[in-house]
């Protein structure tokens, strides 16, 4: 049984939701379009034949944007296992505007790809969930095992409120397994089954200087607070080797286990195409081989997503900003703890002298790994190979996700595998999902589901 | 003689008239308004009885904004000395706009003031030279001496072209004493008689990272160009000193002479006023007392005028940006040659391995000093302390104008000295100037004009 003919015919149906998806903008960083796009899923999943609700984690506060629950129980396997598609139907700001060549809530099609904001992460990987069920239901009138949605509103800005979430309907969402969120594929068109997600330590660091704009001929008196900024900032990280330089950042970083580095090994990278792609000619540190893989998948981070400060427009203006605000990023690895991480980097601005720098705490998540071992690796893994043709397995995502809190509160391994083109530009203008990679993608997963309906006799 | 009670009778007259310049956007950093503005002021000269023309620096390529040139012969003493009144019509970018009380271009009068961009720098400046030649020609039906105006429209941007404008019209423009287009009055009203302005290099550093901006989990392979741009600007500055740290930066500036330090013990400053104003509690390199005042006169700078890179609204973008750029003015002092200290910065960040960092020239202006021994500065201090009841000297302000082209291409002495309050906001949010030292710098223009008639004989 498979449901790749179904797959095949549907095209433009899939196609013309994901449209509909990328439509309805839901950028959550600015709280926009949220209600509506999680109605719009709903709405399409109750159409796919999926049971559909939107819940909000208090009824009489509606603020925190909502999640969207959906179930198909198998009429013939009432006691099978249970599979949760974990999503997001919330997207990354449009901007910067001016360097998309279409509008970024248009869903333009050209050649083999839909562009976007979204239209890759997440409501692309969402599309190809949804239609497997629909598939499924409409070629055998019933699911091998029960299936369950979770599709949250706040992935993009740290998933606030997921653990929360998790904990509210805890036995409405208990599963067996979690297919993540998303799912890269390389330039080869292998997807990549990934085991992890690094956490993440978001902060804003602001220094304040004098109590409004002056005129910047008074610097020679006035401490320039852009310069505060760049001293503190400049004490955080060696340049050379791009590591974090604050006190014991490194100290709960476990080593990676013996099967890890045999998985790391495996994994192809293609250092060509990667600086190609990004117009790169090194890696931080110069980094190569082996060691750039394990970067990406165990090595923590700090990052400056963004510096602004005084007068950015065009000429001369010569003013002493009265504020410099920078957002940073820590991608933290399994053993880290974004609290004690925070405290160390407080401790740090203090021993440095920077005491007067604000250090605002916007978001931190623990990082989490399914271990090679679990049984569920496998099945994903075949149901991989047999739509892709060829698959490839990855310790961890270098990215973040709440992994942990779903580790945690459900008990259940979670794996990602999904549609995502590795250089869709997922984040930046001019976003795209291949059309391709949707079709056999939906055809994967019609196959996890039924690799899950299973007995794991095999392990 | 006095223009006195004219002057008095005719504030409402004058205000009205900054009103309407102020209610003239004029941005030069936008190329908004200029030219308009331009025909403002020479028709509020031709009312006032002055003969002016819109200059421009070629005729055929109207892009560079125009001069305002204004002439009154005397008629009784056609052999007379020229004074020539230099002014500025442009004025600063508004930003940031969600700061202002009213709106920048509103010229909105509350108490004694009036609000605006350019209510002080400079068109109140102007307003108060030309109503003193008008109240002069009214008094008396002449002047004492040959009088000028030379108003330029780039004065915020650098005053680009004037020394082109000072070349191409040096016959029209020749002079034996030039008025500077600003004059601050400190906080006990007292008009501070300035006799040098520093000098400016204006640069952008840009650095650059991936061809687009990346998703920030890969910044532990991807170099991001905030962190290049910071790693560079802390290698310009010492901290603790607030010293240029790059090479030879110092080495062609010269010690003060005698005659300099005695006018800075002389001039006041209030150290306790001056922090309380902007919200501050020390000095850079806790400068304090005469090192306060030497600094502000004599010490270069390197300020941070602006500083963007990446993702700067609200919420947790996780964004490799793509590029980072700062704004940066140096200050300079008599001695360094702009172009050369230009040189040395790019040395520097070769030496120090930040040859990818790419330095855009934006401006450059060398400093000048008007000796203290000059004839003309006591003239001036004479008027300033009869309309103001005292004055204060200083050997320079600490902001930059084209003096050095004035001096150079005129070969005549500039002084500076006017109705700016020396918290007036100027670049700044709710800029405004006081009414009644609008007054008192008219009554003190008509004063000068006066003594600038009387021979030298007591130089």
């Amino acid at each position: 049984m498979t449901i790749d003919s179904l797959v095949d015919a549907g095209m433009n149906d899939l196609i013309s939701d994901l449209q509909a998806l990328i439509r309805q903008p839901s950028v959550s960083a600015k709280k926009v379009g949220l209600v509506e796009c999680a109605n719009l899923v709903a709405k399409m999943m109750q159409k796919a034949g999926i049971n559909s609700e939107v819940l909000y984690l208090d009824d009489d506060d509606k603020t925190v944007p909502p999640i969207v629950y959906g179930e198909v129980k198998s009429r013939a396997n009432p006691a099978a296992k249970t599979l949760l598609f974990y999503n997001h139907y919330d997207v990354q700001p449009e901007e910067p505007l001016e360097l998309w060549e279409d509008e970024p809530f248009s869903g333009t099609v050209k050649d083999n790809k839909v562009f976007g904001r979204g239209s890759a992460d997440d409501k692309g990987e969402l599309i190809t969930r949804i239609k497997a069920v629909e598939y499924f239901l409409k070629e055998t009138g019933d699911v091998p095992c029960n299936i369950k949605f979770m599709v949250e509103g706040e992935e993009e800005v740290g998933s606030v409120h997921v653990e929360q979430y998790l904990k509210k309907y805890e036995e409405k969402l208990a599963c067996d397994g979690v297919i993540w969120e998303f799912g890269y594929v390389d330039a080869k068109d292998r997807p990549i089954i990934s085991l992890g997600m690094k956490g993440l330590l978001y902060v804003e660091l602001i220094a304040t200087g004098p109590s409004r704009d002056a005129h910047s001929s008074l610097a020679v008196l006035i401490e320039n607070p852009a310069w505060r900024l760049v001293s503190a900032l400049s004490t955080m990280r060696d340049e050379k080797s791009g590591r974090v330089t604050i006190k014991d950042w490194y100290k709960e970083v476990r080593p990676f286990t013996k099967q890890e580095l045999a998985v790391i090994s495996r994994e192809p990278f293609d250092e060509g195409e990667f600086k190609n792609e990004y117009g790169i000619r090194r890696f931080v540190a110069g980094a190569r081989g082996k060691d750039a893989k394990k970067a990406l998948v165990g090595m923590p981070t700090c990052n400056i997503a963004g510096f602004d400060s005084g007068y950015i427009g065009e000429g001369a203006k010569t003013v002493l900003p009265a504020r410099a605000r920078a957002k940073i990023d820590f991608r933290l690895v399994p053993g880290m703890v974004p609290e004690r991480q925070l405290a160390r980097l407080k401790r740090h601005l203090k021993d440095h002298g920077f005491s007067d720098i604000q250090v605002n705490f916007i978001h931190g998540e623990a990082a989490a790994r399914t271990p090679i071992s679990d049984p569920f690796v496998k099945k994903v893994d075949e149901a991989a190979r047999k739509a892709f043709g060829s698959s490839i397995r990855s310790v961890s995502s270098a990215g973040t996700g709440p992994m942990y809190s779903f580790v945690k509160v459900l008990k259940a391994p979670c794996i990602s595998v999904g549609s995502t083109y590795m250089f869709a530009r997922i984040h930046s203008p001019n976003e795209f999902a291949r059309i391709d990679l949707l079709n056999k993608c939906t055809k994967c997963m019609g196959r996890i589901i039924e690799k899950f309906a299973a007995q794991d006799t095999l392990g």
